[in-house]
């Protein structure tokens, strides 16, 4: 009989901001997969469970090492970073499925979990407390001009915004190139804006600025990045630390 | 000395949802405070703990009890539906501190949670697996020219879409009119969509159907409704449950 393979957001990557069905999911899978990175922080939380790990790039391989195994009749958990639906691997893994007939028996279960822009606003304060989208800079697959096309509309429909993989080594200038394109669509150079590093892990880093200041910042690809919209404030909390507001409606 | 009060998305109800940090804070506050629905689903979790409610759309009311508990030296915990910073309440809470100094020495913690745009969409497949928005129907606190605007924005921008709050006693039709402007503003009307509702709870109703079929829909207030974008698919799955492919990039 074949095994179930569960899709499970881990969130940031800390044991107390997992939910209690992926803790669960994890202790009965009889081998976790995922990425490398991630895969070495739950080593720590979970030492007694069987890990692999296949590199960045890789996620189709990676996606039917999971089915692979579960055709073997062992239970899979299939780790992804912040929710398994968000740029996750849900996604690969119902498509494989569809494609490919012989995988038909194995079960997919998705748990979802607490994805950078929620983690990250929680270290911000209230940036994406109103309506808000979430755009990926990478280009890895997506065209740039369908990026560029998406970073104009959510100016113009006054979204607030969170920025997944500002950058990496081949893409330095791109987060750059974001702020230009969002300052022509209309923003305001003194928007609210900000990012958080090593969301819930060692070194969290969070830097509040203006949308001119965040432009000459240099991110890595670690980074979550935060836009407010056209309403949105800095104020300063009570360790005089500055957090982003962004209230709940426009008659507040 | 003051209390701490944290902001806890609870993520939609279920305890196995909640993140180990929500449960770890619920248990170490002396009180705990939502709205009436909230506090029902989680006396049931908690049922040693101190629980008061306060009904809809009395959201200050609620954050100000959380202060004067917290300044007679309570901890206390806020708690919100999904994500605290989500529609939650995060900002009205850095809003008042902000506002009132007699508040400034009570700390503020946010826990992140699961949000209804990722723990619907682990019901539904993949429908957000790429750039999407999360956008409110509500015009409670919002001018309702500035949610159309947003919907023929997240349309234009090819963005996939998560609408909280599609319908409530006053806003039978709302659904139907925001449907009406995404294809306007240029959206298929076989655009793969759907809904979900009682996420995580008893009573789970998942529905898969095209944006002309959504137009007809009767949805209430505890559902959360999801577009895919341009690209998305409607296929089938083991069980022959339709669900929503939205693929993780372009060139897949």
């Amino acid at each position: 009989m074949s095994g179930k393979i569960y899709i499970v957001g881990i969130g940031p990557g800390a044991y107390e901001k997992m939910t209690v069905e992926a803790v669960e999911a994890i202790k009965k899978s009889d081998i976790i997969i995922g990425y490398t990175v991630y895969v070495d922080l739950l080593k720590n939380t979970f030492p007694e469970k069987t890990f692999e790990s296949t590199p960045m790039k890789q996620e189709i391989e990676r996606c039917r090492l999971c089915f692979d195994y579960a055709l073997n009749g062992k239970n899979v958990s299939l780790v992804c970073s912040g929710d398994a639906g968000v740029y996750g691997m849900a996604s690969p893994m119902f498509q494989l499925k569809a494609e490919n007939s012989e995988y038909s028996s194995v079960a997919l279960c998705v748990i979802p979990g607490v994805t950078a822009a929620t983690s990250g606003s929680a270290v911000l304060g209230a940036p994406l407390n109103h309506d808000f989208c979430i755009i990926s800079l990478s280009d890895l697959l997506t065209p740039w001009e369908v990026i560029e096309k998406r970073l104009t509309a959510a100016i113009q429909g006054d979204f607030a915004i969170a920025l997944y993989n500002p950058s990496s080594h081949k893409r330095k200038d791109y987060l750059k190139k974001a702020c230009s394109i969002m300052l022509n669509a209309g923003a305001d150079k003194n928007r609210a804006t900000g990012f958080v590093e090593n969301i819930g892990r060692n070194g969290t880093k969070a830097v509040v600025c203006t949308l001119s200041e965040l432009m000459e910042k240099d991110v890595n690809m670690f980074t979550t990045v935060f836009i407010g919209n056209s309403q949105s404030e800095i104020i300063f909390s009570e360790s005089n630390e500055p957090i982003i507001l962004t209230k709940r409606g426009y008659r507040v």
